[in-house]
């Protein structure tokens, strides 16, 4: 008997129970008493996390992110938000927006809401060098609260950091595609985060390892739009590729509906794999591969994280996930 | 000249020119000195928008959403966003999940945190009895700062809604699918919102106004994953259809993938019409015919709204943008 079937016997949400175990106002007293009726019925102790952690706490969790339209970022946002609930934490959130100055601004801004930790979501908060002075504020924000790090690195005390292995799950997909007889392989970013900085350093260690010169002209960067991605292409009647990496979904999307308008056969012709493995890929025709870039697993590692901080045990500063390749019907590897 | 201009030629975001002008301290003396330069460069007088409004206020406006994961919810609250801080204003968000104790407890929570206004985004919000008692306590919020309601209507003080003719849209686009000659239309929804129920009485009253009697095996509620429609409608050999309404564009795209695999050709043996003119309905294949439910309009006349009453002037509580069609290839009228 645990807290989930406390929830579903009193027909309410694990949140709820996990509010009147701490005797929360929030509660109306009906509610309380069901609840304990059920407890009562079955026997059940409530376990440390039920109980709630902090005695001066908000029990609240601060999350900053660049922009929630984002599936892979609004995604996140929610698994965070429902699973922390389960713990008893409220979430607030902050949409930054890419700018740096207004990144900075979203740090300072929810520390003034008595936040017990931070979480920043999306990879265009961290900087290439992991020691960079511009991410100074995020380490004199975690001298305030803990500081996770969803999908980034920075090297700093009270900073943990989660994330895919966007490079060697770029290195292997692409080295794949070349042993498979593709040698042009169209590189395609939305941007320069973090993460697609990682995943074009894959990109381009593959190509070298394999003897291929990389080629600036293959290096394409576009909005996450998948028709601009189409009409974008086909303007440029002297791209001559049989591959396509794509660092987005969206983008792979896109370069599908080039294929397809150029009368490409996919994959024979040309071989295309996205990242993310969001419901644009099954949306495609033929549905897409893609790189699973395990964001629930990474939220996961953070929420885990957390609670095992709050308890004054020791955690890791960098965990990473390992992303794989889901072989659908734009690949033949 | 305007605000846009200033953070142009200054190159930071409107957001920290807005701050600027309000002298944050949230801005580097540096900054604050480029911007006052850009400023007095070309004369440029900041209006009563990028001044600020209230003084005691901590120009924070609440969002409170159910699910941010969906894409609809996601645009909309990064939009609102957005443009909330390009007048100055931070936002906070709140992510409730559907039950209604956690509804609740959203609201009450998000009042705590000294905001000047609360926006309801997503339908599930609001009941279709208008003057229900279960929507109370929005009302009781509504008490404390002013309430701004996304597709939903609740009638009460001090409650502004802004919402997309659902019904007419529906009603219209169904009609439209009747008269090119479909009889037999399913109806696919996820859940049972006042948006939802919106939608299943245009569906209805179509059927209805053609002699058509409504059926409810035509009625399905799936969850809103383009393989789960797909397997569950397969599952479905007695599924005697030529059109399908969804409304939303990851049910349609699952009834695609449902007509394709069973051979049917589309549009010509079966019309299908989706709702929202997502990035989804672009990436199908063909592309969706859908209804625009227009989530930025929505959005803007909020902001606009929200800007107006803050300067106490008279607003209305039940603003409409009208919904329309967009015909792509699922659909030939």
């Amino acid at each position: 008997m645990n807290i989930y079937d406390i929830a579903e016997l009193a027909g309410v949400s694990i949140a709820t129970v996990s509010r009147v175990v701490n005797d929360s106002p929030l509660v109306s007293e009906k509610t309380k008493r069901r609840v304990r009726q059920v407890m009562e019925e079955n026997d059940y102790t409530p376990n440390v996390f039920a109980r709630g952690l902090g005695l001066n706490s908000m029990k609240t969790v601060g999350i900053v992110c660049p922009d929630v339209a984002d599936a892979y970022m609004a995604k996140a946002v929610a698994y965070l938000e429902r699973n922390l609930r389960a713990y008893g934490y409220n979430c607030i959130l902050y949409c930054s927006g890419h700018d740096y100055d207004d990144r900075q601004i979203a740090v300072k801004t929810i520390l003034q809401k008595r936040i017990d930790a931070l979480i920043i979501v999306g990879s265009s908060y961290a900087e290439d060098d992991e020691d960079s002075e511009k991410v100074d504020y995020i380490r004199e924000a975690a001298k305030q609260v803990p500081v996770f790090l969803m999908n980034g690195y920075i090297h700093g005390e009270n900073v943990y950091c989660a994330l895919c292995n966007d490079f060697e799950a770029s290195h292997s997909a692409v080295s794949e595609m070349i042993r498979s007889g593709r040698e042009h392989i169209l590189f395609l970013a939305d941007s320069h985060s973090y993460s697609a900085n990682q995943k074009k350093a894959g990109y381009e260690a593959a190509l070298r390892d394999a003897g291929i010169p990389v080629e600036q002209s293959l290096e394409v960067y576009l909005p996450n739009k998948i028709n601009t991605v189409r009409e974008s292409l086909l303007r440029r009647p002297e791209l001559d590729i049989n591959g396509v990496f794509a660092t987005e979904d969206g983008l792979a999307a896109g370069a599908l509906k080039y294929a397809k308008r150029r009368g490409l056969s996919v994959p024979k012709d040309i071989a295309i794999i996205g990242y993310n493995n969001s419901e644009l890929a099954v949306c495609c025709d033929p549905e897409l591969s893609t790189i699973d870039s395990r964001g629930e697993r990474l939220c996961k590692i953070i929420i885990d994280s957390m609670m095992l901080h709050f308890k004054k045990r020791e955690i890791s500063h960098k965990v990473y996930a390992k992303g794989c390749l889901i072989r659908r019907f734009t690949t033949d590897f």
